[in-house]
């Protein structure tokens, strides 16, 4: 079982904004510290942007940093963007989905999953925050 | 967030063996009626029987089954066979790897995943069992 590399990189990132002293970090000085390819990294950006947990100053002096406290950003919520499509398994072509069971079960077990990291935020994840990377 | 192919395919064999009211089923039905490939299937049953969860019989009127009643085939038991690994990330070359919470709380959302799966058996995922297909 495995999170797409998309939400393993946009974790990545707000735990980096977390982590940092700096009021605004450049894309490219995470990508550079994380070893994430930019061109990726603008992308995931744009959308944790769009969502809401981060925000972008164009310019000098500008960058992205978090839009929100760390303890405002759940999770959850952020996986929920992230990995959108939920189905554990492909049932394409399989000759007994129509009176399988699995998806519901697999779907029960992922609501159990998405119930814990309901209960922490982005703050939760560091054991030193706002500390020099 | 996705099971592996693996998982899903081991998952198809088992579901068509339940379904079933052959005694013996050849590995190449079930690839056929499944859209598996036939080597792919094989290394699965393979894994599968070593396992315990079905047995296999050589020669003409031979093949395989379950090897016990699919109410004592368990899913957290057979996902814990197909997928062993259970690192729903990957922290290699992250920066802040050593002092991040994220991998406790991931193991943490995947015990509650596998409790859930811990309740049901092969037996709860067809409606109508032992049914020709």
């Amino acid at each position: 079982m495995q999170l797409t590399r998309h939400t393993d990189y946009a974790l990545r990132l707000l735990i980096y904004l977390c982590s940092t002293e700096e009021q605004y970090v450049a894309i490219a000085e995470v990508a550079e510290a994380q070893a994430i390819s930019r061109t990726h990294l603008m992308k995931i950006a744009n959308q944790l942007a769009h969502e809401g947990f981060i925000e972008a100053v164009r310019g000098r002096g500008g960058g992205i940093r978090l839009a929100r406290d760390p303890g405002q950003i759940n999770l959850a919520k952020v996986i929920a963007v992230t990995e959108p499509g939920c189905d554990l398994i492909d049932c394409t072509g399989c000759r007994l989905a129509r009176r399988c069971k699995l998806p519901g079960i697999l779907d029960e077990a992922t609501l159990a999953f998405r119930q814990v990291l309901e209960r922490y935020t982005l703050a939760d994840l560091l054991k030193e925050r706002r500390l020099a990377v």
